[in-house]
Order: C-alpha cells, then structure tokens, then sequence
C-alpha cells in the first residue's frame, strides 16, 4: 500500500469541464499529483444514448488504469449519471468518485425549502441521478429539472457573461423561477462541470434568494476523505505535478482548457493519446 | 453498370445536418434511393482535429460502401474540407461529391463585387478550403472567414430564430459587416449544413445588399451533373426510398433530424449501426 499512495489521482471527463473538479482537488488537495484524461474525440458526451457513454468512459478509465492510478474520479456529471456503477465494478478494488452524490448533498445542506433545480445536460437530467441521489439524502424534497445544453458550447467558446448569455439563461430558466415562493427552487445544482464558467451570470439571472451549488468543492471533500479512509493519501510536504492527455487537438484542449484551469495551459503540457 | 444504377446514393454526415442536403437532392433526384449515415456518436467534428476527422470518415465511408451505393456525397462542410482527397483516393472509382466547391460555385456566380464570407466551423475556417476553391474559380475575389461554433448548437437544439440568435449572428458578424461599401462582403456563404435553419435570422441581421448562399441547391446540381456523366442515373419513374442510419440515440436523431428534414422523422425510421 505505501507504493500506491505516491501514484496520482485519475480524472477523467468528456471534455475541459472537469478541470473545474481538478481545480478544486487542487486546492484541497495541493501535495497530491492529478493526472487528467479529457476525451475531446468525441465530446460531447452529453447529448449521447446511455449504451454509448458507457462504452466510451470504460475506455477512458482503462487508459487511466494503464498508466498507474491510487483513485478514480469521474469528473463528469454525464459519465458518472449514466457509467458510475459499471466503472466501479469493472475497476474493483480501486475507488471511484463521482460528482453527482457529493452535489446532491452539498444542495440538500444548503436548501432551507428542500425544493432544488438540477441543470445538467439531456443525458445527465434523462438519468435522474440527482433526483435519486437528492430524494434519498431527503425524502421529502422536491426535485425539478432542465436540460440547458447549450450553456455547454458557450462555456467552450468563453462566453461566459453579458447579455447573450443572460438571454439565453432567462431562455432555460424562467419557467422553472418565475413561480411563487412556495413553489420556487431555492438551490440550483450545476450539474454539468461546464456550468460553473457560467455561475457569476447564472446567479445573477437567478436572483439573491436561489443558492447556485457548484459540486466541485464538495467533491474534493469526498476525494479527501476517500483517500483517508483508504490510508491512500500522498506526503503532504510534497507539491503535486499536473499531467493533462487528449484524445484529440491539443491546441483547442489548451486554449479553451486555459479558460477552466483559469490559468495559461500550453498545448506542449498536453499529450495527445488514442483510447 | 446497369446494376449500379439502382442502388442509392449515400449521403454522410457528422450529425443531422447533411439532411438539409438530403433534402436538396430529393427535391432534384425525387426518383433516386438515398442512404444517410449521421455519426452523431462522435459529433460534432467542426472542433476535432484534421486526422481524427480523417479518420471517423473513413470508417463511416467504409459503412456505407459495405451498405452498397453508387455515389458518395459528404454532406458535411468540416468531412469534405478535411478528408475530400483521402476519401476519393481510397474509394476510387466511386464518385465523391464534397459540398465546398459547390458551396463556392454558387457564391462566385452571385458575387458581384467579388468579396465572399465563409461562416462555418472552426475545423472547416482553419482548412481554409473554401477561400482556395473561391479563388481558383475568380482569382481577383477577396474572402473573409469566421467560425461560428456555437451556431451548430443552436440549430441542434431547435433555436433558429428569435432575439438570442439575432444577438448571436450580431456577436459572430458585426465586425465583418460593419464597414463601408467597398470592404463589405455582397455574399455569405453558409459554409456548415447546419447554418441553413438559421438562415432566416441571419439574412435578416446581414441586410438585404448581402445574398446568403446554402450550397444544398449546388450540391444537388452537381450529384444530378456527376450521375449523367457517369451513367448512373436512376430509372427517373421511381420514387426514391430513403433509409436513415445513426451512430447512436436514435431516438435523439429522429427529434433533432426532423428540425432538418422538415418533416416528422420517427425514431422507428432510424437504424442504429456501428462504425
């Protein structure tokens, strides 16, 4: 076990979205090495039947496997919506995180009317996985929930405030917010690693009294406390080395990965790889 | 040869865009069968890099020719702009018809003062094919390109008119079309397959002194020119059949595909395949 707890922290995602998860692990976590597979190939894994996101994230979780892991986590609400318990079969005794359970508690803790909105993508809002996840935290709370698959190519394209986005939230959500207060969601999920790009206009649209939950820093708790529980946490007086793979365009995986890293990424720190 | 005139003629695209493609052709070659292959597993490919597009269209070409056809059509802007040499090369003698030099044919003719805008995507801006078939047709034309990502999005989730994309169109193109006379562009090419169900709200924002050209009615022209030539036009008393394949969710393809195809596309109507 000594060996294992020098190995990094595998993150996957379909895309750049998980670099928001990795950005909190880092924070939490700064003495552990992250080693993050975005599957830019075939992006996005969102829009995709249940069969297909299986099938792609076990050859993603393989790849990570090959090159030497302690842990698992699926930085991506579609990955872990619809692959979750398949990859945590299939990678066996190794632990695997998701981003969904962390979510659902973090907005069961904040929700004060336990009535909580989930935006995610058409994959991940099809699975009810947060509604699951939500009822089974709380069984009384009530549970609403919006596809917003757009929010995805904007967060990508660094449209990420002014009033196109702001169009295009009041689009998605008015329905769900323009309700009385006994019935308005007083919490709102981002369901999507994308979104949190996206919050500072999204809590704008949504008003002061709607808490908008990014569970990035409750997954890092969980990663954390995972980590504990299986004796598998690194040397803390170390600093953590990054590595980031593609499956596909360096250069975009750069640019745009740069605007979720909030941070300059160069497509040289990039290795392209082929599941 | 006699043979070869009743099969279909395939028609390939990333997604559920070359239906607006199919949907020329049909109304031209109303009597031919036509064969679609949407790889909407692996969409979109506007972002994805030139070899990884290379390759998902060989392997979708490779399906269609083991399907049986007599005509290849890449009913994608970013296939043709990538993979048109490598496709013909390797399906020799098959004939490939790309949308491109349609696409630029038609903008030539329109043109009157001979500078062209190209909106597509990033992987068909950054080929830069349709300035190079641009100014192989008129050499004094001057041409201006823009990518516009997020207008693929948009069409998909069935956004084609309205304020949000009126303010999009402003977004991707008022830098282009706000100069004089003399620098302005007269013709906009829509130069992804998708574009055409904006094309409403985007003639409206450029103004009436710019023609927005759909290469679809070029393309259909140039399939009915290339089946003569060859000796493989069908038996012109038909009436085409048309059979509709997908790389996944096929339920997803019939709702988005019949935004495309104008017409209601049940899910029963499409075929799940593997590539």
């Amino acid at each position: 076990m000594q060996e294992h707890t020098r190995l990094p922290i595998g993150l996957f995602d379909s895309g750049m979205g998980g670099l928001t998860v990795l950005n909190a692990i880092a924070q939490r976590l700064p003495w552990e090495d992250l080693l993050y597979l975005g599957d830019t190939a075939r992006l996005p894994y969102g829009t995709k039947g249940r069969e297909t996101i299986i099938r792609y994230t076990l050859l993603a979780a393989k790849k990570l496997v090959e090159r030497g892991m302690k842990m698992l986590v699926v930085a991506c609400n579609t990955a872990t919506a619809n692959a979750l318990p398949v990859l945590r079969k299939e990678l066996s005794p190794l632990p695997v995180v998701g981003v969904v359970e962390p979510g659902a508690q973090a907005a069961v803790t904040v929700s004060r009317n336990g009535h909580i909105l989930v935006i995610a993508t058409e994959a991940t809002i099809k699975s009810a996985v947060y509604e699951q996840a939500i009822v089974r935290l709380r069984p009384s709370a009530l549970c609403s929930a919006k596809a917003c698959t757009l929010f995805v190519a904007m967060a990508e394209e660094g449209l990420m405030q002014g009033h196109i986005v702001e169009a295009m939230a009041h689009y998605y959500l008015d329905d769900l917010l323009c309700k009385g207060p006994d019935e308005k969601p007083d919490t709102m999920i981002l369901g999507c690693t994308h979104f949190p790009l996206l919050k500072q206009t999204l809590a704008e649209v949504v008003g002061p009294d709607v808490t908008v939950v990014d569970p990035a820093s409750n997954v890092a708790l969980a990663v954390h406390r995972e980590l504990e529980v299986m004796g598998l946490l690194g040397d803390t007086s170390l600093k953590g080395k990054y590595h980031f793979m593609t499956t596909d365009n360096q250069e975009r995986f750069a640019r745009t990965g740069s605007l979720f890293l909030g941070r300059e990424l160069r497509p040289e720190e990039v290795e392209l790889v082929d599941l």
